[in-house]
């Protein structure tokens, strides 16, 4: 089927599992099924109405089994055009098009997705993004270094405040909570952020340096922007958001309203129920990246490959490549020949990789190399544990950070003069 | 460890593969992990006050691998008692406290809820339920009988209502939007509202019968109300709403929003992102039983086990046992001796089962076994594929129902003067 040029559409990509499958059946039948619902039996007068509403198969990949292998399966990749003019320009419409009925259907994992250049308009996409978390924190030449308290759960605002404290005086540029702080009789979001930005203000005179602080945006849905003013008001310089819990739309409406004009992080809390999955579900690199970058996360925190919570490798890079590039050919879906974006680059800007869980000083130039220093160093234990403790800790990324930026060898920049590097390594070690 | 008598608690069930963790060990690390952070290293006096915040271990059963079948796995199943004073009364902090950062922490699938008194009260369930909605259609003594429009993508007000009409006319109770009809030019929802509320009033003077038609909420999150308002004046007497695409608690607001006043369905679209998994996920009792009840849905669409898109009987059953039961046991969670609830019943209303897809005349003698009778038939190509028509084909479904209901067997009855449901049958066949 050629495609009519007068339609735009999104395509989405599916790895379906299946022994004895005819693939291109099964392709059509989602093409048809899931756009106009039946085809062959329209009369041809209708069928000239109805084109511009069909799905269209885009390409059907089969990989037999390999008979060396017994474990092998089989499974075919197949990309499927939606056109546009059949959902309203939001995430849940498109999801729901794509992989609502779909998703049930047997082994079928949503693997990849591209937007039309005119759904892609409907989005603003990140309204800080990366230069603009850089202009805030007037740091432009170094990847950034964030820390998490250590434990918030029953703790007051003085406790609260201190751990925010020391975590600031150590150099980090961001500080989150815990993504499970919801509003609380000991800490509410207004109390904590007015204490914990005083915290960042002494701190400041002392470093010399910036700091956003994420509270947690939690509660009622349709209270969200209320809660988020409520922050905002009391001095928060940055959102944290739970995007799974909500929904992407929730975050892509935050992400433009005139009064949330802060950064908003992105926390993938939930995201292990849908990725993991060879068979079922959303893979990484659309949940936690296309979708989070469309819906406007300033920053993306996902499961890093280095530690506890792991995440294969080559899906932490499909995660960094969605957020970063601006190549349109994995983002912009064209149809036959039609050129892409007017100026050839991704209409979003880039959203701060996040890699997390696992993360110490001995880790920094492994983190660099693998996203090429565009990135937010993320530790909780790695500042929080270090024996000289947690100010000493974001000391010691801090001077990871400027050894690797030097070109020093991690162990040779420790050994000079710098002794809460030099503590982290003994405690944890060095990985390349 | 015993429980604290002060506390109330969330109790989530964890299904954990791994072939040769310290399963007790790992369930420490959850309920410590997930609540207070640490606990071993804390003073004393420091332990009495963080107590209350504690998570515990409920239990841990631990599943060997049958010596006899290589193919079973090391598994357990792991319960987890969270406190509620450390989250918030709402779905997405109850969701991001037990399965938010752990649903990233390996082979570990979320299997079972069970919720806290006092969590429950915070929320008042479906609106009108089962008996609610008995009552708006005035039918009390039979299952009720749905159908869903054949297509709508690209068909224009007159077709659409031509379809509603028709539908109308074979006694159907209700009429559903397909899920994947968005806010569009052709058929912008007060329009189809006002249409197909008129052919529903027509209808109803030649059948005598009420009817619902569940019109598509869509569109923005923050905007669902004015858009569920807009349906409502224009005449919708219920609502179809995408659930999993806005998170639980936009149901859950919309419930309880003293201008949404009509029956709510939820449909099942993306869940199967969540629930196929063995590993990964959400189970479907949870995902589209517990929650769904809970976030207050009247109606409750989830694959049948009957059809092209299955599920397995058992979680079929699972979920219809989530939507009805008036057990507290499966419920509520009550700690250590203490009485479950006032009345001793679940205080929330019964969400009316809708098992869907693959549904033909033939098969209600089945579904209203498995369902006890409390059930929603629902039917799309059963009613438009059939070879009379669309209202021979409700016409069919309420004959089906009729001869069950009087303990005739379906082909006497369909012998015995009613053409329509021997027509279905000769077309699909009669599975008992």
């Amino acid at each position: 089927m050629s495609l009519a040029i007068s339609s735009a559409y999104c395509v989405a990509t599916y790895r379906c599992y299946d022994e004895k499958a005819d693939f291109h059946k099964k392709a059509t039948g989602i093409a048809v099924g899931l756009t106009v619902g039946s085809w062959t039996e329209l009369p041809e007068a209708r069928k000239a109405e109805m084109e511009k509403h069909l799905g269209r198969v885009v390409s059907v990949d089969v990989h037999e089994p390999s008979a060396g292998d017994p474990a092998s399966a089989r499974y075919a990749d197949i990309r499927i055009a939606y056109p546009d003019i059949n959902f309203s320009r939001d995430i849940p419409a498109l999801l729901v098009t794509v992989f609502g009925k779909l998703s049930m259907d047997g082994r079928i994992k949503l693997i990849d997705l591209a937007f039309s250049e005119s759904f892609l308009s409907a989005f603003p996409g990140p309204r800080f993004g990366i230069e603009g978390v850089r202009k805030l924190l007037g740091v432009h030449d170094r990847p950034l270094l964030m820390s998490i308290f250590k434990s918030v759960i029953g703790h007051d605002l003085p406790s609260l405040r201190e751990q925010f404290y020391q975590q600031a005086l150590g150099g980090v540029d961001l500080i989150k909570d815990d993504e499970i702080l919801f509003e609380n009789p000991l800490t509410p979001i207004e109390k904590r952020v007015e204490l914990c930005m005083q915290a960042a203000a002494e701190a400041e005179r002392e470093t010399g340096q910036k700091l956003l602080y994420a509270a947690n945006l939690t509660g009622p849905t349709f209270g969200l922007v209320e809660q988020a003013k409520k922050a905002i008001n009391a001095g928060a310089n940055a959102l944290l958001f739970n995007v799974l819990a909500y929904g992407f739309d929730a975050l892509s409406e935050l992400s433009r309203h005139p009064d949330v004009n802060v950064p908003l992080m992105a926390h993938p809390s939930l995201a292990g129920a849908l990725y993991p999955s060879p068979y079922h579900g959303i893979a990484a690199n659309v949940l936690l990246g296309k979708l989070m970058r469309l819906a406007g996360a300033d920053l993306v925190l996902f499961p890093s490959p280095y530690g506890s919570v792991v995440m294969p490798k080559e899906e932490n890079m499909a995660i960094k490549e969605a957020l970063l590039t601006t190549e349109t050919a994995d983002y912009i879906y064209s149809g036959d020949g039609a050129t892409a974006s007017a100026n050839g680059q991704v209409p979003l800007a880039a959203s701060f990789p996040v890699p997390s869980a696992g993360i110490h000083p001995g880790l920094v130039p492994l983190i660099l190399r693998d996203f090429n220093g565009e990135v937010v160093i993320n530790a909780g234990g790695g500042v929080h544990g270090h024996p000289m403790g947690a100010a000493a800790g974001g000391r010691a990324f801090r001077q990871a950070i400027d050894g690797c930026q030097a070109g020093i060898p991690l162990q040779d920049y420790a050994a000079d003069g710098h002794p809460e590097l030099q503590a982290a390594i003994d405690s944890w070690g060095i990985k390349e």
